[in-house]
């Protein structure tokens, strides 16, 4: 019988969503599963503009332009331009989702070998692209003390190699919530110009910085030939199932190359970028007030957290993550018996396991990821739920209060 | 400055792209193109499931299940069984277009080296992701005499080493337009179950064959375990932008490779898949009209190029595609001649040259693929185009009848 290939059995599988079969045995049992396992907001898409792009009038669903649909990347540019960021239409890739920019980036521009630097714990899936494009992802192991700020140049310094191509960052940070600040985005532009290296962000959760605005890096001039950014709709306009991203480069080389793999797979989807155009629109009291309702999430799940006993965590600066030590020696299990043996009143929560975050191993079995993206009234319920847990946990490595 | 990969200078172009800048410089300079060279249809998307798609309720446009949307996987097990194909919706994988299904194909069930035969001329982009993955495509060339039908036996047994993993066949073709046989199905058995290989179809066309129904790889026994199916809806119901298609397979150590590489990136495009779920509703009347504009295009092209000097062809069974020998010694030239230089009553005529085709260098060099997907007004416009163009370009190896 034909066989698999062996690197489909060793690819880097996503700890979010590996715990799915146990969450649908516990709702199958009849157990309410509070979901902050996974970036699916469940603030609604914008309606004015869904009801836009319902009254579209199309005959023929035909391909988009291999590069996006030529009124949606003009749009874009003056998307950027509210940052201050002067874009030429041609330096905008619209790509399937932030997932495709990921690997665009990866296959533009680096070749089998080439290291890319990570500060880590970071968005689990950039494992599994770098599995695929045969990237040797480095990690630099940010702490949870100082709320896993940015590594220090020395760090960064250490890692380097001559096959080093690029940095790789997430800011604001997926799993961990940071934002860096002005220093650190200059202490990273130090490093990629004397290197000569690329400097990668993912700035999909640019919309949600809470105490300071989040700097692009497409912002710093020095950068101008170096920076390459992707990007979303997804948790912007909370609108994940659209599949639009981009990939946002001002270097004319890596653009031409990745003109080429977007060639190859014919045009991002046409449905999602008429969606995504009619998201643009008028979108600044919907984006200030998704802002803020996040930010009274954030604050929530950080009274909650501190007060949980032998919790160790922060006030993250932006997205909707939070990335907290628990009195627990083995996240993965813990996680798993929330969804197999817990319960309160009826219900249980789900959160993603930390070691999937991390790429040196050992690191994270104390940790959980926790996405705030029910509305208050459920997270409530949902830090009930962890709060209980952690008390009656079996692995627990804190002592139960007497 | 940071450069872009080398891989990304070396990944196979799409031949039937990389003419657009001369299209469009053509289109600049007020001239009409006939497009020919890309599989866009002109026939309307069904507007009945159009309307339905309108219509549906939704507030948060959600990640889908990575494998599709659990009521379109079930509606697509009702598809195939109208084939008398018995499938369970586990042997089904949503794919984001028939591109995805391409790559997942390549990443789960071959490691890099490992080889893939395919009768050329095939697909171009099976090249591409070809590259992508580190996959050795082993090209068997097929003869336009007798209407690129499947290479004999003897020619695959000579292909086949220890590296050799699966057959990759496209029927009904793109760009050959051929539509395999039972007998010839039945060779192709033969030497995937000798040799413990996987068949590998994409048969995206399967509602387009005009002469006898198209054989689905899944319909034979002895495939159960060897078969895999790249599908999408793209052409079916001329919905190419909808950017959904489906691997489907009954190995279930390859569907699990799938699904991880499905996990990486997500979701499949969430409001495309909801139009297919209309699109499959009451078909029956759209895909016969449909197949019926096909077939009488298929025979106006083939009586139109039968008619010109020196132009070699045969009919094609299915797909809307025919792969012509034209009186020329580089397609290339003369495509990039009809947008630059020619012009016939304000237009002219686009094609896809032949070599992108193959993978053996030097062949197809006076071969065009031609797309049928203009109405039959239109085409008899784009043929009379080509035919005063085969008499007037400089490049013609035939002599021009005195």
């Amino acid at each position: 019988m034909p066989k698999a290939s062996h690197r489909s059995e060793t690819v880097s599988l996503s700890p979010i969503r590996k715990l799915i079969p146990y969450a649908d045995a516990a709702k199958a049992a009849g157990r309410h599963v509070y979901h902050l396992n996974i970036g699916q907001p469940d603030i609604k898409t914008h309606p004015t503009a869904v009801a836009k792009f319902r009254s579209i009038d199309w005959e023929i669903l035909e391909y988009s332009p291999s590069n996006g649909i030529a009124s949606y990347r003009e749009k874009l540019t003056g998307y950027y331009a509210r940052y201050g960021i002067d874009l030429a239409v041609e330096n905008i890739m619209v790509t399937t989702g932030g997932s495709e920019a990921i690997l665009f980036f990866m296959l533009s521009c680096l070749d089998p070998g080439d290291e890319v630097i990570v500060p880590e714990p970071f968005y689990a899936n950039y494992n599994g692209y770098a599995d695929i494009t045969g990237v040797r992802v480095v990690a630099i192991t940010g702490a949870i003390e100082n709320g896993f700020s940015l590594p220090s140049a020395e760090a960064f310094a250490e890692k380097i190699t001559p096959r080093t191509k690029a940095i790789m960052i997430t800011s604001p940070n997926n799993p961990t919530g940071v934002c860096y600040s002005d220093e650190e985005m200059e202490t990273l532009t130090d490093i990629v110009v004397e290197h000569d290296l690329l400097l990668c962000a993912d700035e999909v959760y640019r919309e949600f910085a809470y105490d300071t605005p989040a700097r692009s890096v497409l912002q710093i001039p020095r950068l101008h030939q170096h920076a390459v950014v992707m990007d979303s709709v997804s948790k912007r306009y909370s609108a994940t199932g659209a599949r639009v991203g981009a990939l946002v480069c001002r270097n004319a080389e890596i653009l031409a190359g990745v003109a080429r793999y977007a060639n190859l797979r014919l045009s991002p989807p046409g449905l999602g970028q008429m969606l995504s155009e009619c998201l643009l629109e008028d979108d600044a009291g919907y984006l200030e007030a998704t802002k803020e309702e996040y930010r009274e999430r954030r604050d929530l799940v950080y009274r909650r957290l501190r007060a949980m006993p032998g919790v160790k965590t922060y006030l993250p600066g932006g997205a909707f993550y939070c990335f907290t030590r628990f009195p627990i020696a083995d996240s993965e299990h813990f996680c798993q018996w929330l969804l197999e043996e817990f319960e309160r009143d009826g219900a249980t929560v789900m959160l993603a396991p930390g070691p999937g975050f991390y790429a040196t191993p050992g690191l994270g079995h104390d940790e959980c990821r926790i996405a705030y993206v029910l509305n208050q009234q459920e997270l409530e319920k949902a830090m009930d739920c962890l709060e209980a847990a952690l008390l009656e946990y079996p692995g627990r490595t804190l002592d139960t209060p007497a």
